[in-house]
């Protein structure tokens, strides 16, 4: 299978009004989605934060959840721990990914793409099927990735869409990859008739 | 459809070592499962909680979100916090939730119960859609669910399965919330082909 990696994406963001903002680091963030990337069988999650002291703030919880206490007292943190690497940009993870090629980037939001724009999840994970370059699928914090972002990405995907709370689309960022990382990776004889 | 609705239990959980316990409310909790309920059609999402200053502490962040300064800060959040409930007993939700017929309660586990015992996603989701008495989905906190609970119930869920790495069920309970209202109650379509 391709190799699939994940980035939450603090900044470029949007926030409520759609102006570009930075975001701050979730410390829950790091721990459901490194556990959610786990399931899933990613081969790192990246963290991309342009303040050199929030970064730092990712990389005393990885130390306290991999070589700490934290890890001894709770030793299954430390797998997904291990996937998490916070980087200042998008592009860094890009980078860090690439190998022969460089990844494709596959964007996400809760709104505001068509539905020919966007890559379905269905086709989505076929394509993860097929041999290929790695994929980068890149998350937003906040109301969502910036514009640009988008615009620099080789797909983006639909929305996950709610069909029984029209105009609600209002998921956690964490619920949100959680239910991507299941449509594209999970598990499909639990889903699928006996 | 038939009414659907989620608990989250915090006593009687197991812990790390399967002692029976009671855990802490998470301010986190509340928030992303009120939105994925909200996402996913449910009447309501029932905090389950014996102590007293533990069912306060939710009351007054329903009060901040709902009447308070969060929710004319944030209005998207007033309807998640709209289908918060909170009781002592998982019987109180029984209880409440009940009209001519009692729900029916379908437990959910990280691991621990064979798959002959278990109902597997794809027929729950069938059953949801055929008419029938409530159901009250039952997911536990900690460690999971205390087994007098599974015996109690109507239907166990199957566990949500890595198929990437092996052994590894260590999902958040926002994150296993999420994929498992999406398998039950999920858009078809974006997950289907075209």
């Amino acid at each position: 299978m391709r190799r699939i990696a994940l980035a939450l994406v603090h900044y470029p963001v949007l926030d409520r009004q759609g102006a570009t903002v930075t975001t701050a680091i979730t410390n829950l963030d790091v721990h459901d989605i490194a556990r959610s990337a786990l399931t899933y069988g990613l081969c790192k999650f990246y963290l991309i934060h342009p303040i050199a002291a929030q970064r730092q703030l990712v990389e005393r919880i990885k130390a306290h959840w991999i070589d700490g206490s934290g890890g001894r007292r709770i030793p299954d943190r430390v797998g997904p721990m291990r996937l998490v690497q916070v980087v200042p940009r998008l592009e860094d993870a890009v980078l860090r990914m690439s190998d022969e090629t460089a990844p494709l980037l596959w964007t996400t939001s809760a709104g505001g793409a068509t539905q020919e724009q966007c890559l379905s999840h269905y086709r989505a994970a076929r394509l993860l099927q097929e041999p290929g370059p790695p994929v980068l699928l890149a998350f937003g914090t906040g109301w969502g990735l910036s514009q640009p972002i988008h615009q620099r990405a080789t797909n983006r995907l639909l929305p996950i869409r709610s069909v029984h709370a029209e105009n609600y689309n209002h998921l956690s960022v964490r619920a949100a990859v959680a239910i991507l990382l299941d449509r594209l990776l999970g598990d499909r004889e639990s889903s699928a008739p006996e």
